[in-house]
């Protein structure tokens, strides 16, 4: 429960109306009620404010007149407003200080860190204050785990690795595992290459679940500060993935890949190996990316979708595009009429 | 063993023939021995059952004649009797009741619940008759669990999440853990905006190996009666699907998508965010849906295979379309035949 | 530390120049420092070698004249020779005979076996000599492991699995969980079809971090000798991998797919169920295989990257490509020039 006033003083803003209003939680525009604090984050929903039953909203100031006689948090983001207030009134989980007595654990930690039950930390591991590592996760010998980091239960974090400060590993996430290199043998058999680098992340990275990110061959696998990965997302060994780059859920990032800073890559992405994404590139969803990107931008490599019938009777002809393209300029080398292929 | 009388004694259908016939296993028309009961789930594969091995035969009514002197169980739907007779012969595992004394429990749980070792188990958690918790796995705080449902080894379910009664999760499931939301900074930097909300599933649910489902954000994300997901299935934060619908592996659901009751998603379908997908829809495999679906029916956008040589040669051209119909364009202009864009 | 004269010892090749000079390490071209061994895997390098600090170089013997002067081990394949000499420099983690006390064993094992705190080995399982076991491992009942094979933290493999020899399962792997079988109702209700097969793993067979092989319904899943399976990988139940197949991350196979002998299958791939791919076949990131291949060589369904503008304007018409193709028609059909449509 906080009064607006309290909010304000904490987090900025400026009241319009009552700031002694208290309200006990965020909820979206739709759906919130009376004690609610609601946000408009797109002025394209200004319509729905007049049925809402929050007690107060969070809008920009530009909205002070046409929503005057409601209680008003004016900022220029109400969206990142809101996030922050979200934070206020669900704090991340408390750290309980202590080893579980069913953890197995060989290396001296701070006594402010939390060890689940289960969980196993081998020798020569440094953890920072204050990490919390969950119910039968698993560390390996040599890897250091910064500050106020917490990994969920079951995660895996091999030997010789780097973790940041205040990051989140969600379970099942796998940190460290070998990157996938071989070399071929004549009778096409595979001669693993043992993979020596590290995996190292930076400061404030949030791991989905069941993400894995591989070690290096030789360097590092390198994930910069403020990275956030979504769930069942592959980073093979010795990408580098630049600050504050966010990617959604089953992308897959292939060796050596390097990603610039402030990039956004869609759910099921694909990057192929040995290319380089510049800073602030977009990539679309389900979108391939098998050459460098060398300028900001949105890039797109997705198709639409079909009736199955229509599918069918479509993209049969995918199989021959040339042959169409070859029939069009058959076309117009016999035509009177101006040609236009130099515009193609 | 189960003699034919006693299959159509608890599971229906009619004999024809000897019922007082043995059978020990269910096998496939082509494999079967003697001692096995196959099944004849299409009339294509009528050939082979004059090499038969097979003790007896589940068919549909209209093949009495054609198979006479074969010992038969007559069905509207064998391969529906097949999965019942399959399930006679291979019941789920038995309960074996007990907290194994490496696991770590701070709830009261029914004496029928078996508990694994390594498990863990958080305060306020409520669990249902003959539950059973795997090996290794963990099961948060005030999540509720329900009667014969069963987690194998390795399961991680977050705090506050409920799930249904008979349901199955396999080994690496994650539920519950964090949606992906962040609001962005200026900077670039990314605010997490916590994520208050649940998973909650219904009954008779399947999830497969190493599959995330994210709690909400503020509401929660909601899985009907009866679904059942495949294998490294990624479900977003407040997506909704409708029961009994079914998803295979490496499908990716983004956030606040909501999909019908008996719809089927091929593998390594992509739902984008925020649209939705009437009841009965039918997606291929490897289709991105990036829009609402409102009809029933069956929706595809894949690609074909080609030889690398021939997609290299005709796919080159997918860069170009735009080209390529305005010059077919420029030449229907300035042609003298009659002109079909109407037909376009 | 190793001298060049040993390396050539054990592992063949010739040298040319100082056999006496020492190196610790392996390292790239561009990279490596006095005291490595660098590799000249691709003649397009050579200019590079002039800069390299190495102190010796893995090349092919036709540069021998051309790098006089240097320190070489002359071998026909440097990159392999350098996978074997990583090998020697980089030993996999010896075998800590033991089982810890927070492991649950309900098996005899064998004295060098290794079983690491919170794993869990069930009934009528046997091990072969030096099996690994890693922490919060589970291994079901009657499950064989083949001698030498480790299996990192977090793996689970059910219940009735046999793995071969020298075998390296990531953390996060689960083997044998129930294919995705199901028979529907007419309510649409689906009804779970027991699977009673195993999973069957080869010697050398390496598995990624969170990677899924399901086990069979009647049959069994069948990983040959020597396959190589990336993160995050699905392999459906009674799915057969020849030998050395080699797949990347994120790739899924569905059901009863026969994928043949050292075929290589690129990342997000996508096999469907019932079809057979020849030995030898290559089959490119991000592709569709939705017919079977009966042919060796390298097949590719990906689409080219575009800015979202040229996106938007050219992949719009795909859903006209038959009414261009038409239209294409017509205008063939009232032109006075040679017809070219027999060469499409």
């Amino acid at each position: 429960m906080f009064r607006l006033q309290e909010l304000v003083d904490r987090l900025g803003g400026v009241i319009a109306g009552d700031g002694a209003v208290a309200v006990a939680r965020v909820a979206p525009l739709d759906t919130a009620k009376e004690g609610d604090l609601a946000f408009l984050a797109n002025r394209k929903y200004l319509s729905q404010v007049g049925e809402c039953a929050a007690s107060a909203l969070i809008v920009t100031p530009d909205l002070r007149e046409a929503l005057a006689g409601r209680n008003l948090i004016l900022t220029a983001d109400p969206y990142l407003y809101f996030a922050r207030v979200a934070q206020l009134f669900n704090p991340p989980p408390a750290v309980r200080p202590g080893v579980h007595p069913l953890a197995a654990v060989a290396s001296t930690l701070p006594a402010s860190v939390q060890v689940g039950p289960g969980a196993s930390i081998e020798e020569d591991v440094v953890l920072g204050e204050d990490v919390v590592i969950g119910p039968n996760c698993h560390v390996g010998r040599g890897t250091r785990i910064g500050r106020g980091t917490r990994l969920y239960a079951n995660v895996s974090v091999y030997h010789d690795c780097v973790i940041g400060e205040d990051c989140i590993l969600h379970s099942g996430v796998v940190i460290g595992a070998d990157g996938f290199g071989f070399a071929r043998e004549k009778s096409g058999a595979w001669v693993k290459i043992p993979q020596a680098g590290r995996v190292v992340l930076g400061n404030d990275v949030e791991i989905g679940a069941n993400t894995t990110v591989d070690r290096g061959a030789l360097d590092d696998t390198v994930i910069g500060d403020g990275v956030k990965l979504d769930n069942l997302i592959q980073i093979a060994h010795n990408v580098r993935i630049g600050e504050h780059t966010i990617m959604a859920g089953c992308a897959g990032v292939a060796g050596s890949a390097r990603i610039g800073a402030r990039c956004m890559i869609g759910g099921q992405a694909g990057i192929s190996g040995h290319l380089s994404i510049a800073d602030d590139v977009v990539v679309s969803a389900w979108t391939l990316v098998a050459k460098s990107i060398t300028k900001p931008g949105v890039y797109t490599g997705n198709l639409p979708l079909q009736t199955h019938g229509d599918w069918v009777k479509n993209f049969s002809h995918l199989r021959h595009l040339d042959a169409l393209a070859r029939r069009v300029r058959q076309l117009e080398q016999h035509s009177d009429g101006p040609d236009d292929r130099s515009q193609g």
